[in-house]
């Protein structure tokens, strides 16, 4: 399972440098140590950020894939984050979790925790299947 | 004018490398050219991004400020954002528009718009001033 | 046109009271003359009911049919409502405009005005067509 | 507790048929069978109804007073309704519980259950305390 944790394959995750550390069917997990790069203007998280943690962790909820070799992807259709807490450092930790769900459309929700424990920012998702993710089985991955 | 628009002066602005190019009273337009940086596994803007984005645009455009040397600020309480195109890319420009509005809450609502001028992502939010931002004239900047 | 405006044919349609008033391509207008029957314990409209409103006029926005005898329909994934003013009584009116889209799904965003043009709430949905829904010419009406 | 629960005295709650059937501190249930006054178009319950349910269950999930006599009362400022399944029939059992808060902010998730236990609905939303009911005594009811 080494291959479906650790750092996405992606420009964009290397750039905020946000790591995905837990996978299992409907549930994700990614972390993410705060930084200054990372701050807005009253240097707390910027929203953005914790959009960015929150739409990871729940398009990854639904996406796991047991098969060797293959993966799952999916479209966020719509994601609304509610921004409950404030912190300036340490670790953050998104969690996203499947709810709901069809074949093709399916629910998340999850929440970001500072290393305390308090519930910095909390969202519910709809996400569409790419073709071929709908199946449990998923698709080959592409070779590089 | 000047000193409202242009890099805003926070970690993630110049980290995620975005500007804010137009504000007047109830409106803001913040614009980003796409790199990798930005792209997720499929190649495209992360829906992160997308948010990061629009969570800028809407909150700048409740903020704006006619008095020189001041200024003001606000908070997200909650941000829909829905997907709807992709681009690879290009400017991508969002922008964002006061909506109806109490004293200290308010409401946004914008876009963000790719090179040709589909968009890839719109958002409903609801912001509150910090204290004293919900007087026009807001208040004065902290010196450095 | 007769046949696409007027009440709705459905229980909760002729429960609520709600009326279609107009509908064109990617447009519609619900409207409703507001009734004890309406308010909440604050004697304001329920929330519940601009959301209903709301649901209404967004999904029959993306619903238009301009085959004699056909129709669309569709089902709402996600709606968010944003609650920004508050009225006793007098007509509301609630419009919903199609935005950007996909072939199955399709985006809208709309509001509900007082009598006095003010706006009360303002949503922003996902939405899915039901099976050759997609199509323009939608399909041939259920016989009775 | 029994002046807690029951029948809310709205003139909506009277109309739509609801009932208030469980409260403690963060917590709201509110009940409805489903008849045919509930039933969109497609004969299922129209999404306005189980927004209803969620916008009630999650205000009041925020809004229990243990002081005699006394009540608080919030509004709404935003809620996402994401829709998940289908019934046509029986009793819908929506739950609110609350989430992370301010003083005057709170937030609230919940779902909207059918008699199988299936999820129909699930919302996010954010609401603001009348003034006065930010405190966990709340305001004398008023006399009528």
């Amino acid at each position: 399972m080494a291959e479906q944790t650790g750092r996405p394959h992606s420009g964009y995750a290397e750039h905020i440098g946000y790591d995905l550390t837990r996978r299992e069917t409907g549930f994700a997990e990614v972390t993410l140590v705060v930084g200054p790069q990372h701050l807005n203007r009253s240097n707390i998280p910027h929203g953005g950020l914790l959009a960015t943690l929150l739409d990871t962790a729940l398009g990854y909820a639904g996406c796991w894939c047991g098969v060797p070799g293959h993966h799952r992807s999916a479209v966020t259709l719509s994601l609304t984050t509610s921004f409950t807490g404030q912190v300036r450092s340490g670790l953050l930790r998104a969690t996203g979790r499947k709810g709901p769900s069809g074949t093709r459309i399916y629910t998340c929700t999850g929440e970001v925790l500072d290393p305390h424990g308090a519930v910095l920012a909390m969202a519910q998702g709809v996400f569409r299947y790419r073709s071929g993710s709908e199946r449990p089985e998923g698709v080959p991955r592409h070779k590089g």
